[in-house]
């Protein structure tokens, strides 16, 4: 089980007032030592975005059902689906990557929810799935450890839940736990679906959707994809959308049998950030064929 | 009672591959004739936006929890203030504008609400109170109508309900009602609240918030604000906050606590789309002069 593997920072609260190059002084504040060069932003918050993905934004609108916004849509679909390691759509959706979270616990669980809580974004799905008005049973490891899968069978056998919550690398401690070992213990127990919070791995360490058998698992824009943030993205398996067919009060922004049936037609469910999206076609290529992603591990 | 007023567009779907000037090419689309100049873009969907808003999205990130990010969002709440005509905090969230129409639901109809019904929009409303597990009474009129203060004065009397979901601008059909004699109406009844729909009015109309005393008034980025779509804006009463306060399954993303009281401290309440905020300082001071906006009816 791997502890303390490296990831990406994200919105884990903190200073972090630092500028990239060129950025003029703002309000009075008082500029930093040395702006950092691009790509040396290593503060929480937001990674400093290349110049090219900034200038990528400045392109002008579309209309957001146009047949110009299908094509943006469907072009980047097999860079998505490789970056995930699925066959299957891939959400992009208006919202921070908290908002997802809430997608996959409004559309995912269906009265008792099991989280593994071991740090600050672990603490928050748990959070959210009473938030939702869902009863959340935990189970809690110490900061800077990760929850062994015979913990996890106990729990499941112990308590009967209809899903599991799971941050994959819990950013407050760097802890990285096994997924794919966890996922098999779920995997032994009828009607739970895996619910996986990879915002911090997905790009910057092998996240494997389908081998794994994830049955929701999504990131934000502004951690290894490098893109400003404002964009959610997410896979959700064939169990998880029978499941969300099922749940009466799962919404319609975060909807996901609407939401897959609008990207499936390369349509977005709701007027999308256009200007987030122009930059994920000249960005997503370079990230594709990374040796870290494409291995299986 | 106003009938055909007009306002802004919105998602309301149909063609729109139109592009602003200097457009490149984009895979292989037929261009169109003669690319319209800044703020010709009459279709459905997001507005031409001018050279200047594309350019302040250039800016590099800052920290989202900075205290560059409390300064931007501090700059900005006067002039949101004097836009919804109110002392109240203005929410910025990073979603379409459907977003904060579930935020308006999941945070302020406690059990069942009257949905005024007279096109796709406020067809909308009426879905979403359902789509989050609430019992939605319907009052239609044909479309190119509006609900008139009798029709709605008998149907509260006929119907309790907690909550009246309302389009100011119902985009589909152009029909603009009266929505201060209708709020009148509704105050004549105990613990109603009125959810009202401005993204195709609000800046381009008189809205009111305070003196026509809305509970949760809301837009969008895209419309009168011509901005890049991704942000919603709304503001909530005091009454709404204490409703929200009691409502067990608001969720977090959409949940109001939660967001008034990061953003009186200036601060996100997730990580922002931070490349939509940066525009709202320039484009902000020039609409908030306008006699139409200022000038009550």
């Amino acid at each position: 089980m791997g502890r303390g593997g490296g990831a990406a920072h994200r919105d884990a609260g903190g200073g972090g007032g630092g500028r990239g190059r060129d950025a003029p002084p703002r309000h009075g504040t008082t500029a930093p030592l040395g702006p950092p060069a691009v790509g040396r932003f290593f503060l929480a918050g937001p990674p400093d975005v290349h110049p090219g993905v900034l200038a990528a934004m400045q392109r002008p609108m579309i209309g957001d059902r146009s047949k110009a916004m299908e094509q943006l849509l469907a072009g980047i679909e097999p860079q998505l689906g490789r970056l995930f390691r699925t066959a299957r759509p891939v959400l992009v959706g208006t919202a921070s990557a908290t908002g997802f979270m809430e997608l996959a616990v409004r559309n995912g669980v269906r009265g008792r929810a099991l989280s593994l809580v071991n740090g600050a974004f672990s603490e928050r799905f748990a959070k959210l799935v009473r938030a939702c008005g869902k009863e959340c049973v935990r189970l809690d490891v110490p900061l800077g450890c990760a929850v062994e899968p015979d913990m996890l069978r106990d729990a499941l056998r112990r308590t009967p839940v209809d899903a599991v919550t799971l941050v994959h690398s819990e950013t407050s401690t760097g802890v990285l736990p096994d997924v794919q070992a966890l996922g098999a213990v779920v995997r032994e127990f009828d009607d739970v679906l895996l619910l996986v919070d990879a915002v911090t791995s997905l790009a910057g360490s092998p996240v494997e959707t389908e081998r794994w058998q994830l049955d929701f698992v999504f990131t934000g824009s502004q951690q290894s994809l490098a893109l400003p943030p404002g964009l959610a993205l997410g896979v959700s398996s064939d169990r998880m959308l029978e499941r969300a067919r099922t749940l009466p009060a799962r919404g319609l922004y975060f909807g996901l049998v609407r939401f897959l049936d609008a990207m499936t037609k390369h349509q977005p469910p709701n007027t999308p950030a256009l200007s987030l999206f122009f930059p994920l076609e000249p960005q997503l290529p370079p990230i594709q064929p990374s040796p870290g992603i494409q291995t299986p591990r």
